[in-house]
């Protein structure tokens, strides 16, 4: 069974939630793979540069400045140091953007009523599983951050969660396959500020009415829905539970929410 | 026959420089891999963000802030540039730090009367020749970065020139191997204000004399010292040459100026 694991941004803001994190990915048995958000660093590092960020309708643009602040926080800072602290916890990790061996190439989205400057569309057919499978039979975990590039020398910017369900949907056709969405929540909850409200599965066919009922948090909406996707195009099972319940989770406790 | 290349910092200064020089690296026959260096994006981003630089005779003092803006800057910006830059070329391109699959471990340099900060130094004992060959077999090209790590989770930094040479010593035991050091200047020069002056070769025997006299410029000589040193344990031959004759080199051409 391969495991793909996806850290959200938030872990790597706080150091010793990283700490426990990377502890109990090492720990996490059989083969996996780690996707990582890039936290408030890139937006506190264009800040600091003075580069402004321009938001349409909740969505961050991506122009030339705000791509370098990503490639270098997400690919450099965030990549560099997980990949650092997971080798010292004796995880033989590799960290890799999508340009790396070409392992995740994107197209650009195209403009239609916004243009969302560089900004990467992926799909599963674009993962090289060939490279991925090479680095997992040599005992290597691949930590991707969520920079792609085009094949003509474009880098571009790509959601995380969209990262990790497109590398789990390719990879289901390698290895059964499943998918682990590590957030700072205890898993999808019925009420956002009750802790112990998790929902502990959501079958497909309940979602709508979840959704119709207006029980979901909005911002957990799309998370939901590209945990869906990954689950129809393939991969065995989704979980969305907190980094703290990783190391459980990896033991077999049912943590979070299932989503099948 | 393995080509270690190295690319000087400078050219990931200049667009058109870099893209020539990209064209000319995935167009060089045989297996090889990359080194560069940072250039003064990283001087430039430590300014803007009000950084102050330490010099202690004449070298860096690598201080907390200082690492975090040249892992953002070599192993963020420049690598992924050169990667996706390499991908759009045809090479396939895979980006390394030290840490990435921990295959340049460094130890921090231990404090005499300077305290240099976080800066690695590295033996070719700590390159994981093994993953190397495993990505050239798979016809991947490695692109090294001259960021370290020491194995308990820091991340270091390395001077460029010497992770090439270590690299090309490592890898000397496994293929035949020669080292490139690409720069701005034509060779090792007679005559530092003139590019014609270039010397065609240096033996180990003369290079004694040639320092003793004077003759070469003193930013040069660790360069040709970290050379010779390549070649006492086992690098075929080093050249030391300017960026846009690499591809010169590829077909044959005598560029630069040959060590041996």
């Amino acid at each position: 069974m391969l495991h793909i694991i996806k850290a959200g941004g938030n872990i790597a803001d706080n150091d010793e939630l990283l700490n426990g994190f990377l502890q109990s990915f090492s720990a996490f048995p059989g083969p996996k793979i780690l996707v990582h958000g890039g936290g408030k660093h890139a937006t506190r590092l264009a800040e600091r540069l003075g580069y402004p960020q321009t938001m349409v309708e909740g969505r961050r643009i991506t122009d030339a400045h705000t791509l370098q602040v990503a490639v270098m926080s997400y690919a450099g800072w965030a990549n560099k140091r997980i990949v650092a602290g997971l080798q010292a916890a004796g995880c033989n990790a590799l960290g890799l953007s999508g340009a790396d061996a070409n392992v995740l190439r994107a197209v650009r989205r195209p403009v239609v009523s916004t243009d969302y400057g560089f900004v990467g569309d992926v799909s599963p057919a674009n993962v090289r599983t060939d490279f991925l499978k090479m680095l997992l039979n040599a005992a290597i975990t691949p930590v991707m951050c969520a920079i792609t590039h085009d094949g003509e020398g474009q880098l571009l910017n790509t959601n995380a969660d969209t990262v990790a369900a497109v590398i789990a949907i390719a990879m289901s056709r390698v290895y059964p396959t499943r998918l682990l969405l590590c957030f700072e929540k205890k898993g999808v909850l019925r009420d956002i500020h009750d802790d112990s409200s998790i929902i502990p599965a959501i079958r497909a066919s309940e979602w709508a009415h979840l959704k119709d009922a207006g029980v979901i948090h909005s911002g957990m909406i799309p998370k939901i829905e590209n945990a869906f996707q990954a689950l129809i195009q393939g991969v065995e099972a989704v979980r969305i539970l907190h980094a703290n319940d990783l190391a459980a989770a990896g033991s077999g406790v049912a943590a979070g929410t299932l989503l099948y």
